[in-house]
């Protein structure tokens, strides 16, 4: 099926592997009137590129990104945009004997049973490369919605059993660790204890946090276009993802109604409120005025040193060790992928809901508009 | 925006509110030629049918399912299935009272904001009732799944703080016991908690565990149309649920690489087949052969006896007390919904998938066919 | 595929047999707010009803609708509305004979070959019964319309070689011959060629114009989904099309630009409007603020007394002559199934157009809003 | 809304501006297997290339196409194919004038209306190198096709009131006239009447047929997704088409039932046959195994040197006169456009339509497969 595009009203379509001549998104339906710039995009996608730090990947990779069309005069026009990013320096080689047989915890296996052949370069469209093309149409999601007053803050949440302290949460230390924690104390600890899993040959799993605010009551549909069951689809098409939360998550599995349920109260402002945000910001899938709470899984990076058994295409029983150097963790170079998949998920709601009320739709058509 | 619409090729329509005239949906796509009759459907519905049990809401409700199109002679004939299910003794007054204020946990408060009303009357399209529509076609989707050898099993795994014990797992035991639960054991401890929730004008949350088996491996896209990333969208449009994990899901935050990563071998038979099971049946977002596992987190019941506070219509900060008998639990109910959604999803996507290989559409089409 | 639902946010999804329990729509993604009643659908329905003329199946129909969900206290509540209509008098008996041929000029072979069986009884999805799902759904839309100032003209405009006289042309006819067509001396002779049509065992052609005021200019996008683009596909959605043209149509390809081209000038209200208007309300598939104009070729009934020439399932070559009393002509019952079909894609495209402007939809979700 | 995706399945999203970067397409969807190069596709481009003939364009154009992803080996991987097409010679200052005023038969009034504002350099997204996109997905379509039988004649049918003599029909004629006709008599007539229309600062219209062999008989939807509805949609995408018809079209519309319907029979192979072909190759909205016939009227080229009238954005009328040389017609160009069109639709229901009959699936999915 056409599994690489993402929206109803504002969607992208994304394309590209590893080691092809590129990768890039076209992005349809985003309105016209938005300032946008290269540079404005090119900032989010350094939040995925590695090399700031050692636990990243040391390949040298150089992510500009091009707008190709939809932008006259540094605004959008509202046909597409489509954004193109150049691959450099691929040595197929390397990958020749990926060929042979399928890398445990990857999608080798899957890709041959479905297509009956793969791109085995570099791990084709199943790469972390892949993310290029969401993240940079997340940018323009993000600026968008900026506009309207929302606003993200992404973080990784836990690295193996090292988790972010409540009481040391310091927004402003997420950019500066490299892993990208909200907390200077934790991100040591996790950085000795990635260390130890490279020396082991091993890699590690981790949870990425995301807040929204600024999200109006009311977004979201009742039944199959729940505002938290696109945000499940968005996160968990992150490769690596194996598990998602709202709110309280599984931990409302174990709790009780009444310490569940958040009491609706009057602010200062004369302004319905929740007390608590055990529902993560989500009602019966409609957005409820809290901040959006989400939580995600991800599991550890597949590809490790440690030698590990397997089957090749010969259907023979196989002892691998998988060469190159590859990251220890996944989780804090995919906390701007989550965060813009959140972006785009929101961004198309936002648009889908409009027509909700007849009042609304009489006032955005009544005839002066024209 | 359209919301009550599940699907791409198989894609079903639910309609409906707990005190109008009815409920049902609509199943478009379903291919000619599948024996289909009202017991079929009824069987499926039964089991999310209350006055089972006296976890279970007392109000007697008798939800014959009508097949209004469709269906000839007893097949299917490839048009639309049109299913209806009658509501019986509304008692519209009984709601009177939540007219006027939000209740906690409930999505009152986002409709109103979003429709600027609403049908109050039992919760309206947010009622646990807008199930019978997709577990009707769930039941559909299921009896065509069985006939490409794909089979479910479903359960409660947990109910507050307990949980099936994995020794005393018995299948046979989940149609037993009113809660759904694979372990008597448990069912029984289950019980003697819930009564107590009920004692103390509270509720409970639980999981809901399912597995797939019969799936073959190559379904699921590369992209956004993950096999994962679209049962994380189903199981999220359930009213109650908070969280979603296949295969270990959050465990694999904690885990290592190696301990995570599945060895393939050869079995037996020949065949390629993991020696463990951590990823749940998907890599990459595609079927990897084994069977698929997936776990659902599902609050609590948030219609509690117990006094809340909450917030009326004319900006009154209030406290409240739920009237009338609700269940203390969710979960069990939910077992079903669970199953019928993933049911949903999997006939979906393997219809998708049929056209990944250029080999096998020219096989479909070759002249020798018409 | 799932071939019966039309939209994207004002989305329908229509079910039914022509002998089974029924017919009926669900409409998903009309907002709350519409004040609407059993009657206001009623009478559009009418107006596809047979039995107000001689021309028309002299068959006993007695189509009344019922609501079934989506509507509280006389008002949309912005959940699916389902509307149910029941089936009377099915003689499938009547049937039997055609179950072993292919009518020529119906879809019966097509649909052995699609689904490898039919439900043959009157047409089965094929019957012009089928219709009243849109029809009802077509009344929504239009009421929908008229609420913001968008209003339909929808006649028959010729029959046969017989073509309303533009300097006779009376909107006030339409509704006061059982033709609908907008000049009562082109009714009459259309009344008699009918008549001859029906003595000869035969029956006739017609094509059908449909006048829509009241759009704004800038509705419709630039490439795929154009406005035109859309129509075309919901006229040719009904069973019997076979043209469809805008404004000039197929004259247009016979003209010079310079006839072809409307000139823009400016009103006495300062508008800007056209001089003329050969593009039929539309430019680059975009409205212009003209009237919508389109013209659409409904081919004779297949159903005819005369002998004919077909095929029996036993590949056999025989000669048939269709039983029953069938109408002369499809035309002008399809009238309102033409009108129904351009409400419903206009609602949806006023619905899927109004994200194009960044500041229309920073005012829509500027803070006050909440 | 999201305008520029076409198909389900086999899905395209085309982008780019006349006086952008450049144009492009990603196609998702394409089955894994198909062999494929630059050179396939840049035959199908070069047919729409101007510089051909005195009549197109004399602006050079070089639209060589890049494959950015998706092939590897030479062959489609079943990942989206990403083709570029770098834009030249882009002279934005010829555009100016335009920028401030409405030209007649253009869309740029409506493009104003709906955005705010528009890229006025040629066009923009509404120019006729938008269908460069289209174009080049088309030859990927067409080539898929092919593997399954299915083969395609288009040809200008009429220029002005010249007409291709059926009984001089030529189809090894199409490729050596400019004009794209199956009759070299008709081609020299229509080459004059276009060198007068030049002469007179004037343009003409024309229409386009399309011819389809080897469709099998049972592809289309009952009701919304027709075949015909689905091609009527296809040709209206096209920028200057103004109408549309299947087999018999508006004649139909003159036609008694006697004359219009087919008659069925069997032909020498045993095979079910119609005798003619009134229907073009569909009844009621499914291929009834004839060859597909359908034709379409596209409007003289609006860009004409004569003096015209319109409005600027200051709201003066003004008189114009369009500079810079344009095509007198587009038809010819646009055979290609058609053609492509054709092809990406019934590539598309081909793929939607695999899923109509259990039998097919349960033997597509036998368990002998994986």
């Amino acid at each position: 099926m056409a599994g690489s595009s993402y929206g109803t009203i504002f969607k992208i379509t994304t394309w590209g592997e590893s080691h092809g001549a590129g990768l890039g998104v076209v992005i349809d339906g985003c309105p016209a009137g938005l300032s946008l710039t290269e540079e404005d995009i090119q900032i989010y996608l350094n939040r995925r590129k590695p090399g700031q730090s050692r636990f990243a990947t040391p390949r040298k990779e150089d992510d500009a990104v091009e707008i190709l069309s939809g932008v006259f005069e540094g605004k959008t026009t509202g046909t597409p945009i489509s954004l193109l990013v150049r691959n450099k320096n691929q040595k197929s080689a390397d990958y020749s004997e990926i060929a042979s047989y399928y890398r445990p915890g990857h999608a080798d296996y899957g890709f041959d049973m479905k297509y009956g052949f793969r791109d085995y370069r570099g791990g084709g469209r199943s790469s972390g490369r892949e993310t290029i093309g969401r993240v940079a149409a997340g940018a323009i999601a993000a600026k968008l919605l900026g506009e309207l007053g929302i606003h993200f803050l992404t973080y990784t949440q836990s690295i193996g059993d090292i988790s972010v302290d409540p009481s040391r949460f310091d927004p402003d230390e997420i950019s500066k660790n490299t892993l990208y924690m909200p907390d200077a104390n934790a991100a040591d600890k996790a950085q000795e204890y990635l260390d130890q899993c490279l020396e082991n040959k091993n890699s590690s799993g981790g949870t990425i946090e995301c807040i929204v605010t600024g999200l109006p009551a009311g977004i979201g549909d009742p039944v199959f276009e729940k505002l938290d069951a696109n945000l499940a689809k968005a996160m968990f098409s992150i490769g690596a993802v194996k598990g998602f939360e709202i709110g309280d998550g599984f931990a409302a599995a174990k709790a009780t109604g009444l310490a569940n349920n958040d009491a609706f109260s009057i602010d200062s402002n004369g302004q319905i409120v929740k007390k608590t945000n055990h529902s993560g910001g989500t009602l019966g899938g409609i957005s409820d005025g809290s901040p959006l709470l989400m939580r995600v899984a991800v599991k550890p990076t597949p590809s490790i040193a440690a030698p590990q058994q397997t089957v090749n295409k010969s259907m023979e029983e196989i002892d691998i060790s998988i060469k190159g150097r590859h990251d220890p963790i996944i989780a804090p170079r995919a906390v701007v992928v989550v965060e813009a998949m959140a972006a785009l998920t929101i961004v198309d709601l936002l648009f889908t809901n409009m027509t909700a009320r007849l009042d609304s739709v009489k006032e955005f058509y009544k005839p002066s508009r024209s």
